[in-house]
């Protein structure tokens, strides 16, 4: 018999993270300050705590995870990797599937594994609150699950398409102690400025990300900081012990290797987090493919500009050098908020630039039809950010099927759906668009960063 | 270390169901017809299949479980039994607090047990299409949970209040195929005639079951039965499995006994699944106490009366001998909509006249009280139903504590609350009332039952 759950023992979770810094095979370009040059790490501690920045700039290898911070992951983490044999049986695909399921974190996806790790940096360093924004809630309600668990306040700016659409989201947070607010809200100078030039705006990342930077720089007493779900470096390093523990559990299962990796990309960290324990065995010479997926809505990597771009909206963080459709994007309205962000981590982004990765992106309507059809045979209501990664499983899973060869592919589960089924009640009803962007309405939205600094690596090339 | 999630392999699942009747202390009660006399099988026929109606009347101590509902269950199950470390740090108890997570099937509650074994055995009948009530939504979920993968026409009538305070829930219902009607609706003889007499009722679970009852039985073509969530014989012998697992889990745990168990029970399911396996125990002389706990808002088996009673409003069901407030009952709107029933499970009910178990009640507001310091402390959000269980073991954790006893608690962790959170932003915001029934309310009901078959039972006196 097949186990379909295969459980890793609390005793075995790993105690290290994985610091794909230490072994990119061209170094990492720095993020820039106003002046064009290199930022330094006091630059960052308005925003963040010294301890973060620390590992945000760090390439060690491999970085301890403290006791304190596994004490608590212990509620849900080892997640279960599990095999999804339904599907494959529906599918009549040679593949094995696997995939890793985050959705059974208290807050329903991955984020909760950075935002414990962040909370606890956070409060050793002796700060007392967190701002931060969220799209799909995701985010918000991990972060606000954490700041009660580790005594920290926690103040989310939720983009107001996702608050409109998923007042639970707001009760969740409120659960935990945590504030939510529609943003762009009245509560900053940017977000009046944005409500008054454009009152029905649905929001984006972009300004959430803003508005949360504004509060915490503006509070004098130093107590406050601004905590990002995705994108960093420190954040996705958070999220490695996820393809950490996915290989200890195929080894238990008794698979030798992985053939294809996949993850939904918003920011990057769910996607980072299963994959780059994967990557470096790429660089090492493993054959792998690794597959990063975006909607068509917003397809940074499959059409955005490797630049140097800002992180937010208004301007306010460094520039980055990232796949970006240009920061001042606002992506239409889809269910998946997750994915609704202009820009790709700038580790992710390197790796893809170098051939590690090879993006891919699909519509919301193919998304919600995979979706449905895990549903209606794995069980599950997933969420629609990872509705991209089943969409992609499933079709390299045909793949195989054609091609009539043995793979095994592993994706990352990111989050339950059971927040999000107002998407699932609009898809059934058909009243569900794709949202495909034209070419041109992309290269408006670029042009606008073609003046930043160009972002060049030398590729190795090898992959 | 203290492991605090034990899993159970799939290989170890348990193989059959635990049947309480086979060991009741006093033969268990007939239902009766609407001539006073004990019906036969065949009087059931247009309502139930006849094999699920053999496993009603069944005396068997263990009935197998066929392979292939087991090869449904392993998509979650075995659940995993938890340790509560963080809630017992949190009271300094010296109480062992495990808890049997049901939250973690698709549809989010231990209905989806019964719910497959049901839609199995109706689909090996020949059977095509299923109706039922259901009270917050987990049974109507479960139930089309299962027929979609089965294979079965799903149609649920949800009891009003739930339906206006869950939308999500009936989005649920859609995803997996099933079709959700408010109740009462205007569908049905019986719900068109509410709805003449009282057009702003709340609904009732009496009420919804009447319903689907007569959904079921006006289709002609024999294709359609009734599928009911709880009370049944059957039902909570598809339960047992909850605690046969966990009685394998706490062996692995390294438990030797365990004193107290705690399940809510609206009808009795949940609860006679984790305890009769220990009731069996306890017959055998273990000494252990297990409690059903209720809202104080509907408590029948605390302040109810043991009588021959209708299942439904209507009374188109047998009468049965339990613990009933009357079947015209209409219990007010407390958000653990599952708990909003008039009446308890025979089996349930005849175990307390036994002095097998010891029932307690509590009020909504306490309940959420629990469940905010549950989600503050092992940091998920539970369903409104469960925060009885959740407040009860708090109870005997604190008793624990003051007379500085070691105790091992079980409870059954129901269902999650990530479809209820409309509960707890009430509750927040200081709008929950506790609804707690006066003598004078609950005797009005009662008398209307008085006229019933009396329900007399020889008891052996020896708990």
């Amino acid at each position: 018999m097949i186990e379909k759950k295969i459980f890793l023992s609390e005793k075995d979770i790993p105690k290290q993270w994985y610091n794909l810094m230490a072994d990119m095979p061209t170094p990492v370009l720095p993020p820039l300050g106003p002046d064009g040059k290199p930022i330094t790490p006091d630059m960052l501690a308005p925003v963040f705590p010294m301890n973060l920045i620390e590992q945000e700039v760090s390439t060690d290898r491999w970085i301890d995870i403290p006791e304190e911070i596994l004490e608590i992951l212990y509620r849900w983490r080892p997640s279960p990797l599990r095999r999804a044999v339904y599907l494959e049986k529906y599918l009549q695909t040679p593949a094995k599937i696997y995939y890793k399921d985050e959705s059974v974190s208290p807050a329903g996806s991955h984020k909760t594994n950075t935002a414990v790790a962040q909370a606890w940096y956070n409060k050793q360093f002796g700060i007392k609150k967190l701002t931060t924004e969220t799209g799909a809630g995701q985010w918000g309600s991990a972060l606000s699950f954490a700041c009660n668990l580790i005594g920290l306040e926690c103040k989310v700016y939720m983009v107001r398409v996702s608050f409109d659409q998923k007042p639970l989201r707001k009760a969740m947070m409120q659960t935990w102690g945590g504030t939510c607010i529609s943003s762009p809200s009245d509560k900053t100078e940017i977000g009046r400025k944005i409500l008054k030039e454009i009152p029905d705006t649905p929001g984006s990342l972009g300004i959430a990300i803003s508005e949360a930077i504004e509060d915490a720089v503006k509070d004098k007493s130093g107590e406050t900081r601004y905590s990002l779900g995705s994108v960093l470096n420190h954040v996705l390093l958070h999220q490695t012990i996820i393809g950490l523990e996915a290989k200890k559990q195929l080894e238990i299962a008794g698979e030798k290797k992985v053939d294809v990796i996949i993850g939904c990309a918003g920011g990057g960290s769910n996607f980072a987090g299963l994959s780059f324990p994967f990557v470096l065995d790429k660089i090492n010479g493993t054959k792998i493919d690794i597959i990063p997926v975006e909607p068509e809505a917003c397809p940074k990597m499959t059409k955005g500009l490797f630049s140097y771009d800002f992180g937010d909206c208004a301007g306010m963080t460094p520039l980055m050098a990232m796949y970006s459709l240009g920061h001042g994007f606002i992506p239409p309205p889809i269910h998946a908020g997750g994915l609704r962000y202009h820009g790709m981590a700038p580790l992710v982004s390197q790796a893809i630039v170098e051939g590690l990765l090879a993006p891919r992106a699909y519509n919301q309507v193919k998304c919600y039809e995979s979706a449905l059809l895990w549903a209606k045979t794995e069980g599950t209501i997933c969420a629609p950010e990872t509705s991209h990664a089943i969409a992609c499983t499933i079709d390299e899973a045909l793949k195989a099927k054609e091609e009539g060869k043995e793979k095994t592919i592993l994706f990352n589960y990111s989050g339950h759906g059971l927040m999000d089924l107002l998407g699932y009640e609009r898809f059934l009803a058909g009243k569900l668009v794709p949202y495909v962007l034209s070419s041109e309405e992309i290269a408006v939205s670029i042009d606008k960063i073609k003046g930043q600094p160009k972002a060049e690596i030398r590729k190795s090339g090898k992959w």
